[in-house]
């Protein structure tokens, strides 16, 4: 197996994302690694190089950027999936830009109509919750919402290797006959389909108590919700550390209560499930968070690898015949 | 000025209802207060009563129990008002019944097509946020969200004193092109509108940044995201509780941390301004949590003597007029 990385995208690309490429096999990863990016600033750590000479900036507007430029990394990183010479890409760069590459290069899979993005978050519980489509798709049909419970199924059982993952529609009662039209439709959908574990409508506070393992909503509600629970974080975790542990006597305080912090900062931490592939591409692209420094990328590698392995692409294909 | 009070409606209904109006009263607060409710269970308190026999419970279809029996707290508070008695309604009781009595026996103002409710949310700056539509109304049109715009942009002039209040438009990133079709043609009513502050799109992590005073969408992304917000602050309050400040060394630490804490506390403490008129109805009918005690009650009634005070349905109505 051959995992091409996008190695200049992402706030810490080239560095953390070679030393995430490096982890990766350090740390007992079988498939081959192949950077992708500017070859005079990613020689010297003894992995394969395939050169391309420009960027996908976060500023700029993906689609375009990637049919004016053919020498993008994500671009050049995704047509070595497509010509098959990689089983995989993995990019913590724009997410447009990745998703487009994707698009534009690998096509969609047959009988799939809309591709999704899957927020990957932390549940009370012991495993993650996949909240999809977190923005790929706007303007979303009851039909496509089927479609991405039926594709983020085979995601968690293959990739996360749950056994009939739950589903849950996200609305704003747990009553079938709750929310707009969009979802009255895809209530009635998701109750009669097939290849899915439909437990019935969630809310959005069972998110992160992780009452289904999968949440399923269209693509403009999943980025505002995925962006707001991250936003509530970020003012969290910033106000502890200001207001609690960050006056002389907090600093007491934080030393006393670290075993806790530790606990807690575990419970929160989504590193290891955070990447997850653009549903519906027809081939492996795996999206991780532009943060990501190299455990992260390391662990997005991973997860590239246990799509590659356990067949995803072709899971969702078969589903997608049999509808 | 006449307030009526669902004194039956809430988790902790009548008494802590009851200890709130109490302490509007002995705190300054100079509207007449009448608590609406069962006589023999509100008697002692020196307060004016007027008897309702049976309430709207949690679970209960809330316009099928208020058409089915005319004795309920929230129906009788609510025809006060309709008939003049009072000038205000206030209940912790079932949202939806709230709603219900509001659009039944008040109606909606003159130029409105929908009603809306705040999701009152704390930010990092000073003064909260108010989230609307959370909940009043499914499939909201652009124009829908404009009216919401123009309603919030008085709601918070008259009762929280912000002068030119600024409105942003949720949506999945700043740039004016983003979005799916409702966000689009919104983003073009509410560049031109009048009598609001447009400040552009704003993002799910905005909201608590405080970015902008008002944050516009549609009552099925509101819900979902206000919740999925309430549930990150519950998740994390617990585990800060359980993890960092639970165990014998992590007492310790939160006695050391005391300080730190209350800071903290006082930051996310959004009980002064939770509490919000249910907008577009043709009377002042604040609802307040499910969970208010006595303080969150005393401060719910504020907010209706703020709202009768300074005329805010003539200021919604003449704005709809105008439009």
């Amino acid at each position: 197996m051959r995992i091409a990385i996008d190695a200049m995208g992402g706030d810490h690309a080239p560095d953390e994302i070679v030393r995430g490429a490096l982890l990766y096999r350090s740390e007992g990863g079988t498939a081959d690694v192949v950077l992708v990016g500017d070859e005079a600033r990613l020689r010297g750590s003894g992995l394969e190089i395939v050169h391309a000479s420009s960027v996908v900036e976060m500023g700029e507007h993906p689609s375009s950027a990637l049919r004016r430029r053919g020498d993008t990394s994500i671009g050049v990183a995704t047509q070595l999936v497509k010509d098959g010479k990689a089983d995989a890409v993995v990019s913590a760069g724009n997410t447009g830009a990745t998703m487009a590459a994707a698009l534009l290069i690998l096509g969609r899979i047959r009988g799939i109509d809309r591709p999704a993005l899957c927020g990957m978050l932390p549940t009370t519980k012991s495993g993650p919750a996949c909240l999809l489509d977190a923005g790929a798709t706007m303007d979303a049909t009851a039909h496509n919402l089927l479609q991405y419970a039926q594709m983020a199924s085979r995601f968690m059982e293959k990739v996360h290797r749950i056994a009939r993952p739950s589903v849950g529609l996200l609305n704003v009662g747990e009553e079938p006959e709750k929310g707009g039209r969009t979802q009255l439709e895809a209530h009635a959908l998701l109750r009669s389909a097939a290849g899915i574990n439909f437990f019935g409508n969630v809310e959005g506070r069972d998110i992160l108590r992780g009452t289904t393992d999968i949440v399923v909503t269209d693509g403009f509600t999943g980025n505002v919700v995925a962006k707001a629970m991250e936003g509530v974080l970020d003012v969290m975790t910033e106000g502890i550390g200001r207001d609690i542990f960050g006056g002389p006597l907090g600093k007491v305080a934080g030393a006393i209560a670290m075993p806790g912090i530790r606990t807690f900062r575990r419970a929160m931490d989504y590193e290891p499930y955070v990447s997850a592939p653009l549903l519906g591409a027809n081939g492996v692209s795996v999206v991780t968070h532009g943060r990501a420094r190299a455990r992260m990328m390391r662990l997005a590698i991973d997860v590239a690898e246990r799509a590659v392995a356990s067949r995803l692409i072709d899971a969702i294909g078969s589903g997608a015949a049999a509808a």
